[in-house]
């Protein structure tokens, strides 16, 4: 196996934003060339797949300015400093659709970006849903959309490009596996 | 449904790369309120599910900056300017493994972070695999790792973390999903 390992030489902070920062670093490549590195780090994320009684997966429509339109996504968000991907898990899901769960369960993580951005994502399972009361006052100041669907629809809305990013597939196909494994 | 809409009331340039871009918009909400949001743009990308006549899986190990590590991945690439993304799979898988492929089938598409990036990878299918006569060229240039799994060693490198981004955990869920209907 080839030494792959690309060393730093220098680094040079460019942006230091809410919830990117962007640095370039100059590396020298495995046969001592050197090269440029675009990175942008990120706090890290949690993503829920979470699942009413009545076996519906639960969905947010928001709108996506980098994409400047609307997709529809399992509920996530990013890790605030400190805290713990599980209570993160836990704070989005009631923050962006007002449901409290019973059990939280890790499925995976991985990296989106891998070629650009530390970005990782963790993904939980959440059952035993149950509504809060405030549910609705929650919603107003998050601009999102409640939804519950089917496997099937779910799988008509990745056609349909409504599901368009990869945490929301990874989802949908996670719960094809479960049903086969049925 | 609520209005979800972020109107553009300006855009700010902070870096334009080789591989992304960064701009900071400001933007008035659907409550009329104002907010920023930092985005990265990116020229998207492709990535390749390649099957080899004894039906492994062909991956590259290679370094990634943004990490500080080495993963496991599908073979991948970002679009050149102007290029059709079904040339860039078979310019990236040649370029990557030395495999020219005989059959190329789009799988899916999706944003890899839609929060803050408009990266989309285009995913597809590349079977008929034939070793291009100077494969050992390609690689020399590449630092990557060519490696060749099964499903089963797809899985466990899932398991153990080598395999660790969303492209490549998507195209094994893929995979299990394919097997499970034969």
């Amino acid at each position: 196996m080839k030494s792959l390992e690309e060393k730093t030489l220098s680094t040079q902070p460019i942006f230091k934003g809410k919830v990117v920062s962007l640095q370039v670093d100059e590396v020298e490549l495995p046969n001592g060339k050197k090269a440029k590195r675009e990175i942008i780090k990120h706090p890290g994320a949690v993503a829920i797949i979470a699942i009413t009684e009545e076996n519906k997966l639960v969905l947010v429509e928001q709108y996506r300015k980098a994409l400047e339109r609307t997709i529809v996504e399992i509920p996530a968000g990013k890790l605030e400093k400190g805290e713990a991907p599980a209570e993160c898990a836990k704070r989005e899901l009631e923050e962006e659709t007002g449901y409290e769960c019973q059990t939280l369960e890790l499925v995976n993580s991985f990296y989106t970006s891998p070629g650009f951005a530390d970005e990782i994502v963790h993904v939980y399972l959440a059952k035993g849903l149950t509504k809060k009361a405030n549910a609705a006052e929650l919603d107003e100041d998050e601009f999102v959309n409640l939804l519950e669907w089917s496997l099937e629809e779910a799988l008509q809305a990745i056609e349909e490009k409504q599901i368009y990013d990869a945490k929301t597939v990874f989802a949908v196909q996670y719960l094809q596996l479960q049903e086969g494994l049925k």
